[in-house]
């Protein structure tokens, strides 16, 4: 007997496939949504960890909403920033991937429509394939999904869920302004749809002002956080907000799941948020990325052909690129990878039509000489003339 | 909009709910299959910890599969009981019960049948009802599953799976002989489907001869091992051994899910099992655990109503037990909880019509002095006259 059908349909993420190609040291891979590995705090969790497995009660099972003291951390960190926030609407768990499952689970009947903006996180993409959803794209612009787009599909295909990286998004980098924001949730709440804001990005904001989440413009919001990218992504610590009614449910879908997420990693987790300054480790986050994304933007147009055009993020891990022409970009990967260097095609994160001319570029990974040459490297696979 | 409809009918499980009951540290709780963590390696853990925070690429984002080195280790683990296993038979999850669910995703479609010893694990049921799979029982003796009751069961209702917990059933105790197991296997393969074995307690054998896993008799097997009990529950380690042919697909269920398990956690365990003599320490939890199950089951006699009858588990966690008559052991629990200690009612335990007579007694948790308290205050439960 063969696997479920529904299986057989999605596909291998190809950012992990891909992982296997651009591992080879001699790769500059713009390719996987990677941290930069040296700006880990690894003294800060070092310590965590030798403090955390200091006690016994760290190596045994846990609760299946999480750590409560950790859960309290999470929570006052949302509160801080303008969303008002208790332990007992937070659930922790193993990565915000787990999130997104988690509230398909909880949410979705095979058959059921979930709406996205197009292009879209592929992983979330999978997920909801996986849950035997039918996903619908909505139209985005220069400022994210288009209101009036979805307005359009909530009234024609009453999805049960929209999903929307409202904030630096991937693979985009695309940020929604407030005001859209604000008609997005009151277009979800008079629907009596639940919104699903995955924010893995947000605190990574290089210029420009803070944009509140959409999750404080409206209460049928269930909000994705993580600590990959201001932590490690290595812990796989995300966590879960969601409104009252939804979190017994969620709470069941995450016991049938994995019990609970690694207690000695949200025990850890809870040590290094206690003992660590996190928005000043943020700060050094935020201006070693916006040099790096800086080096990326500035070197693009001697890079690509005439006539491409890319996003200009003003935050997160990715500028999101179209090529002039009809080009295939994953033809145009495996030459890339003759000059070893690496981004990833765009296709995939097409729920539906793909444009093959599209790709995303992380800036995120690799410092400055290295974006450097590996723009150099790029230029030489668009213009092969010497 | 409610959650979806097929998680209103998941009931949380009572051992977990029972757990905030339980943790008042004046309650002796036989309820939670918790392993004793006086014997936890704590110095072992704590250091392979240290060696791998050491390393900032155990901070960073993983394969999918697994980390490579734990993945030899585990295959190499399971070849030396007999279960040939290279590194690519094995998908690393996030403690046994994600690969339990990762293969609910990768094999069952809403309304499949999935057949299952009754009683059995209980968040296993859970699992199987989230995957919207209509759960059907087989019926059980002292040895486990009844194979002509499968024979029955398979022409009858063409399960998709057949879920079994061969050795040191949870919650019975019992164990399949090899004959047994070897007809179990090959009615499954005549029918074309698929056996899951969930093994976590295999290794914690306090007599009698080991009993080869069912995946030795056959390829239909999908095996999940765990390293919750012979090692610590709190890093949720566990794996998938999967026929090749399935391994594609549960590789892309897992990214969907969790994208991989903590890195962090995969590393410290490789280097645990590399620095570690795992077997004698599985040797010293043997000894202990023993006088444990040998304390509970001298104890029973005077400790439960004349009539009662019980299994006598040669390996794993737990005694399970009936009363005579038809009480109801819910309202039994609440009465020991006044007298301070605990167990798991049976109820939950049964995929159809539950048997509320029984109850399941974990003998792992507690030191020998203190089962002995406990099973006094159980006999004060059952015979409230002085």
């Amino acid at each position: 007997m063969p696997p479920a059908r529904r299986l057989q349909g999605v596909r291998s993420s190809p950012v992990r496939d891909l992982l296997a190609l651009t591992l080879r040291p001699e790769v500059i891979s713009f390719a996987g949504g990677l941290p930069a590995p040296e700006l880990f705090d690894v003294d800060g969790w070092a310590d965590s960890f030798a403090k955390a497995t200091d006690d016994r009660r760290n190596l045994q099972y846990g609760p299946t909403e999480g750590d409560p003291l950790l859960r309290t951390q999470l929570a006052a960190r949302m509160t801080s920033r303008g969303v008002p926030t208790t332990e007992s609407d937070v659930l922790v768990t193993t990565g915000s991937q787990q999130a997104l499952t988690l509230v398909a689970t909880t949410l979705l009947e095979p058959g059921d429509v979930v709406a996205v903006e197009e292009p879209t996180y592929l992983a979330a993409l999978q997920c909801f394939q996986i849950a035997g959803a039918r996903v619908v794209p909505v139209a985005s612009d220069d400022h994210g999904m288009v209101p009036a787009a979805l307005a359009e599909v909530l009234e024609r295909d009453h999805p049960t869920l929209v999903y929307v990286v409202p904030t630096f998004a991937n693979p985009t980098g695309r940020t929604q302004p407030p005001e859209r924001r604000k008609e997005i949730v009151d277009l979800a709440a008079s629907h009596n749809t639940w919104l699903v804001e995955d924010d893995p990005y947000g605190e990574l904001r290089y210029e420009g002002a803070p944009v509140p989440p959409l999750v404080s413009y409206g209460d049928r919001v269930l909000y994705l956080g993580s600590l990959s990218k201001i932590g490690a992504p290595g812990l796989r610590l995300g966590w879960l907000r969601a409104p009252a009614d939804l979190m017994p449910a969620t709470v069941i879908a995450k016991q049938a799941t994995d019990l609970h997420t690694s207690t000695i990693d949200q025990a850890a987790a809870a040590i290094y948020l206690s003992n660590t300054d996190l928005d000043a480790h943020v700060a050094t986050l935020r201006a070693a990325y916006r040099e790096r994304r800086d080096t990326m933007l500035r070197a693009l147009p001697a890079t690509v052909p005439a006539g491409t055009i890319w996003t200009t993020p003003e935050g997160g891990m990715f500028v999101w690129l179209r090529l002039p022409g009809n080009p295939d970009t994953a033809d145009l990967l495996r030459e890339a990878l003759t000059h070893n260097v690496a981004f990833v095609p765009g296709a995939p994160f097409f729920a539906t039509t793909p444009d093959h001319a599209t790709f995303r570029m992380s800036f995120t990974t690799n410092p400055p000489d290295d974006i450097t040459e590996g723009m150099r490297r790029l230029a030489r696979t668009f213009d092969p003339t010497p």
